[in-house]
């Protein structure tokens, strides 16, 4: 998969994507980043990429000509190779907001173009012209789509097979089943008089994985019951099968006593 | 002031803090990054700080020693400056989810410190005798904590007086106000046969505000009903001057006619 961010930072961008496990990724092959300087497009002679916006206002706003020609560029590039464009997510908050459905669901993709404003944004018509989808990262405000672009990619490269070390470990997240996840341990077994819990240490794989479903459920409850009662709606085998568990778990104390 | 980024990879988050808006804001002193390796922390004889997962599982654990001697040590010399410890976020899916209103609250405090995880997360009991903050970025995974934190950093940073050219700038956009962000336009007036809206060029300066507002209104109602909703329940005097700015104008039409 080949992601191509388009910014006026290609520097940040670069330094983030070849660190640790993105970097790996892309030495190994898995996954391709290109950072686009935006600015290298400017007819402006003193190259410049931002002017005052029309109306006034603080700030200045990149302006249409640069970032639509970037934007040609890569994606004639990337014609040549799939036979059609791209698509081109611009990181905004106006967009939809980001979350591991939409990850899945970009991990499909060939390739992707991340469009990153920067200042008060982009010209709108510019917008407009390249076809954009918004998508946002949250409601709060940043000085540039970077960060959040950084993200999208971290977010979607991580469910590429073979970029972590291990496929199985994406799936056990937090979000991948809908929950929230468990507590975790790991050695020494008692560090500063705190001791892992007993049944970790059991092996008992059927106990281990009892416990940390009932830790993932209850602290998902806790912190988002919204989270919480869409599990529940989705899983009613799972939560029927659970309740049987407990009950069984009930008869066989009772029956000890 | 100051942020301190506990992390694997400082490499990567002082490259990242070191460009930009906030590369600038810490050259002017205004607010001031450090990023600490809790790699340097370990008593590991081979340097390493992850190790397995009691219980078993897929993934390494960031283990409870060097996580907290790094955190120990950091709030040790904050300690000395403020005669308290800071704060310390946890990048963690557990906690409440970072928004505009965090990032106002957070910008308040004079020391922050930001604990990255990594791989499958940190020891649950070097969490809890931290007693860290837990702050989620959104409903997806990423393979570490580096990019919520530089995200949480530039969202507080732009709120400090002088980080941006020009403090008004962080006023007016998206969600400073509840509204999302009306569209913008910079130079050409005419660019690809698309025109500047041209109640923008008029030098009309409440035209320009009413129908800047018009437009956030419009587009909050289409993509965020739920921060539409909010901002006419918590602004009744700004609608009812809307409403009524509306009605003079009808009226005026009407008596042209």
């Amino acid at each position: 998969m080949r992601f191509h961010v388009l910014t006026l930072f290609p520097g940040m961008v670069e330094a983030a994507l070849g660190e640790s496990i993105l970097g790996r990724a892309s030495q190994k092959g898995l996954v391709e980043f290109s950072a686009v300087d935006i600015r290298s497009y400017t007819e402006n002679r003193h190259n410049r990429v931002d002017d005052y916006t029309y109306g006034g206002g603080a700030g200045m706003l990149m302006q249409a000509q640069p970032v639509f020609d970037c934007c040609s560029d890569v994606q004639a590039q990337i014609t040549e190779r799939l036979g059609r464009p791209a698509r081109v997510l611009y990181m905004s908050p106006l967009g939809p907001v980001f979350d591991q459905q939409m990850a899945k669901e970009l991990a499909q993709e060939e390739e992707l173009i991340l469009l990153c404003g920067h200042y008060e944004g982009i010209d709108a018509r510019a917008l407009e012209e390249i076809g954009v989808e918004e998508v946002s990262i949250g409601d709060f405000v940043l000085t540039g789509g970077e960060l959040p672009a950084l993200m999208i990619i971290d977010a979607v490269s991580r469910m590429i097979p073979g970029v972590l070390g291990n496929t199985d470990s994406a799936d056990t997240d937090s979000f991948m089943n809908g929950l929230l996840e468990y507590p975790q341990y790991s050695r020494p077994a008692v560090w500063h008089g705190k001791e892992v819990p007993p049944v970790l240490l059991s092996g008992d794989h059927a106990r281990v994985d009892e416990w940390r479903f009932e830790q993932s459920l209850a602290i998902t409850k806790e912190r988002r019951p919204d989270l919480y009662e869409k599990f529940v709606q989705d899983n009613p085998e799972i939560m029927e099968e659970r309740r049987r568990r407990i009950e069984r778990a009930k008869r066989l104390e009772e029956r000890r006593r």
